[in-house]
């Protein structure tokens, strides 16, 4: 089939790769539609690795996919072909104890797409096991489906955070990741969420959502301003989506008394964190990884209309465009968002 | 000043009452603007008493209510002359076991507006505790905040659901409290909430919203429904809110595993639970009582328009109607949800 | 291989089976070292059947087990020939919702040991998955390891409960569940638990824990009791162990304001419960479906010395008494609590 | 009355100072029977201030305390005169947003003793709130009773953490707040509880206490041994007791995969936190602020003979001896842990 596939730092092609994935019994196969390009796709095709993970062989990219079923196993019950599906991209062994303790997401033995040496599915077709394939509800599209990978972070963060009604709460950057965050919260009871960000583009969309307020830190002091807004209560929730080390460091200058802080952005560097002022105010710190768990909430509350992220979808790319995709995305313009790769027309063409 | 008094059952005046009420310098007066007729309310009228609590002497009745600041004590630093403000009716002793530990509602000791012998507020003014006394963001009207009163028990149920996003939930009766609790859900981030009642007039209402589902029991099987939607799965969350005896024992046969049920409503006489069908499912069941610490949650949420109580305010009345107010929501049309008693023009005039 | 097997209802035999069991890759195979007499086995036997589970073909009975390691899978990393080990009786599909929710045991798919149409472990060996095999530690013999199952039990209640340092509970009667929730309780921080019974023997056996106080309720008024000895407040936590009807009935007489009832004894019938007593209180009710990711807890706290259970084995019968055992059991003195059948030295001898 | 006055820094009179205090209606007044010498004591003593609290007048030291009731207010009910009692030092404004929302201690209007400008209670009676003194349970002493206030500390580190049954915890630092909260986590059922220090003479009275572990970072790589003695799994809770920038550098080194870790030393900068490692684990982290709502728990504990604080009793000192008792605790033995004060019997003489 066709594929994707980066053959080593900087260099990606489109080509005919050889795989061939049976369908288990409790496997469905999806022919690919979207597949959207992720931060970490980008570094691995400008770096060659991120952290201990290094592509040391021709490896297929993407993992924020949407398809329909083409054919399932013999003891799948919840699937059948024809289903419009988005996948979650990490599959961990079920028994180990992470995962029977219901946070399969921090197994060590997950196998996640495009995670070398894992292949990642910008390409026709991907075999998968059916308890981690999702129905896609009605009104809801191929694209925004495929954006269900990053929203599952905004979701496990909010999850994380156990947001009470009416929070008010802070996302410390504007990427996707920020503003996943920023709509997963407000869906969540948020009367209000602040974005902060030092880029107005970027801005001005998140301020393009109800309840949600953008923050341009070169103009204003952002902790100042949420102090200000709460009668100098401050926010119940931060949530740090930047990885900027000095955004990390600011986090319990938002906070209110009793607030809660989740740490999402991953800052090069150890951060520095001035515990007493945390402590002063009793913050509870969170931490995710990726995600468990969320992929039908996240579903749901896009058929419910809860949370719209068309307006994230910043450009398509057909499937033969797929290397310009990628050097579009390397060096996007500060009007971006999500980046996505068409596969299915392409395929059909 | 005017007052509407509950001279003994079923006699009703509005008349002049004397109280003297001194402004201590935690305190402010509020002039009253709207006042609401809660159930209680009727059922001291048309029984004289409720349970244990039993009217003795005349009594003012009340307590959801909304006004505008018009004095304010001397060490009062949240509220200014000229606020427009709802109030918590009942008010605590803050050094009880009970309130330092975060549930003040609790307290034995509550004096609660409006429950012999205490007076309620269908009148001119009160005088209330700073700390109790919530200023009504801009764009809410007084209508709405006085209904914060029946909205803080639904967003006290939700919280005590502890609703996850994308949750399914089931609010088991359509009155005031069922309506303000599934428009509390569907605030937490509930995708789609179904309401059960039998009359089709409340349904009607229910079903305006949005993601909320209204199921009329008298056509058809209501619980084989919310699992055929799931996918036999059952819902996150039921909230028993119609006080129904069978509604009330009903409540494990919609309840997915690892489900919550919160019982709202107060059923007359103990229910027979089926305590097996619960452990099956490992169900949590919470009660409420009240609410504590809703108020600010409950305007915030109104301040942000995810609350929309305006379709639920069906009849207001003039202060000078009150005893006819008090003798419609005693055999209200089948569409009436909350009478409410506009206290302010009436002076004013 | 031998093998206790309930032929039909009120037939026993010890006689040979034929089972071969092939130990799969993340397997590992058991000899039987010794074998609880649990209240479920002791029902299939006089009534053949617990609700649905009928037996309708020859079984053998027994789940509460420990043995030695004697062979193990290709790729079990966590266990060596020679361990001595027991076992969790219940095995979920991993993949499954509940499963991968971290609530495997509320997995309808679970295959549980003695659960008609799978056989039990009164026997000379089994294969069993690696993940649900957990290594004794030093210092704890096989009976107390063979009753880690009910210790779950209780395990699994108390950390539904949350039980906070210092706790006050009530267990409500002191068969063997109510006996290791005792013990449970008072590992996790309660200060006190009174258990109540109707049997003297019982309660003397309670009564000689620390931190247990037992109350006959025949001779004295428990909830008074409890609420005298606490100022009123009444129990932070009730566990519910009888399965007796009025006992489930009255959980709320002990609670304290913000207090949780646990419910573990399953009742025949539905319990009327006082819903309104319960708001009051805003009681929190929890109830349990056996237990999930406990196993390791509950050896780690007997091999800290936390919790001895060695008191509670009054009764140890040879492999080849185990019909003796089961008629034993069916009719116990009132001093007994767990009745074992030591299957390994009957298989050496 | 006498009392203990730090007159400027590095200057303390034992001499008589002339408060006049009233008992209010919910008030006690208590006859001091012993007060502990706190770091925090010593640290005013040495310094004059800590961070924005400074000495600025003659100020009484001591707010570890213990005595017995003299005098009660009109309505107190829960204590009567010769009870014997313990009290919590610091009172907060129980209308605030923080008190009513149960976390009083974070209540910025808190007055708590011995912090400037309020005096604290080396001293011969004080006047308190009834419901912030506690009778202490028999059979636990006046100098344990004294040591409430830092067991406060650990019990309240251990619910934030929400320990689970049988876990392994880690605590970084043998000093006083170590010392208890690790028997705090014993308490509250850890199986085991690893305490590390550099000091031998601290680790030896730590390793006297059942399930503590005691570890010299001098001579073992301490999270290897945590990690090698759990099979690479880690702890799962993580308290830093010490307040040194490198050990709360390390708390992720400790942790299990969705493990926590309590920070509960005050680090004099801030420290560089490795985010990412967190992340890899998803750990929680919980900071605390003093303490709400356990002084009853730890008496509740303490008269359970659950945990017993005389081991950490290492010296006390005579009334008249205050000076010296100060002058040894700025330079104590390595082998001490709590210095305390026994103003009752100087009084009596």
């Amino acid at each position: 089939m066709k594929a994707l596939v980066l053959e080593k730092r900087g260099v990606l092609s489109l080509r005919d790769v050889e795989i061939e994935e049976k369908v288990g019994p409790a496997d469905v196969r999806v022919a690919l539609h979207t597949v959207g390009v992720c931060g970490s796709d980008i570094h691995y095709y400008t770096h060659g690795s991120i952290g201990p993970f290094v592509v040391k062989a021709p490896m297929i990219l993407g993992h924020e996919a949407s398809g329909t079923v083409v054919e399932v196993g013999a003891e799948v019950r919840n699937l059948a072909v024809g289903d419009r599906v988005c996948m979650e991209p990490g599959i961990p062994d079920p028994m180990s104890r992470a995962s029977l303790g219901g946070m399969y997401n921090l197994d060590p033995s997950v196998v996640f797409w495009a995670t070398p040496p894992v292949h990642g599915v910008t390409r026709e077709s991907v075999v998968h096991p059916a308890a981690f394939t999702f129905r896609i509800p009605e009104g809801v599209g191929f694209g925004e489906a495929a954006m269900v990978e990053p929203l599952a972070v905004g979701l496990h963060a909010v999850k994380k955070a156990a947001v009470a009604p009416g929070d008010v709460a802070v996302v410390l950057g504007a990427g996707t990741i920020g503003m996943v965050t920023a709509l997963a919260a407000v869906a969540v009871g948020c009367s209000r969420v602040y974005v902060t960000d030092i880029l107005k583009a970027k801005l001005e969309i998140a301020g393009g959502y109800e309840s949600v307020v953008p923050i341009d830190v070169t103009a204003e002091e952002a902790a100042e301003r949420v102090r200000s807004d709460t009668d100098g209560w401050g926010a119940d929730v931060v949530f740090e989506a930047s990885g900027n080390e000095q955004a990390a460091a600011s986090v319990f200058d938002y906070s209110c008394p009793g607030g809660t802080v989740v740490l999402i952005g991953m800052p090069l560097r150890p951060v520095p964190m001035d515990i007493v002022s945390a402590q002063a105010k009793e913050a509870r710190i969170e931490t995710i990884f990726r995600y468990a768990n969320v992929y039908p909430r996240a579903l749901a509350l896009l058929g419910s209309g809860k949370i719209d992220l068309k307006p994230l979808i910043t450009e398509t790319f057909r499937f033969d465009e797929s290397v310009a995709a990628y050097e579009y995305a390397a060096q996007p313009k500060p009007t971006s968002v999500k980046t996505q790769i068409r596969v299915a027309e392409s395929a059909q063409s």
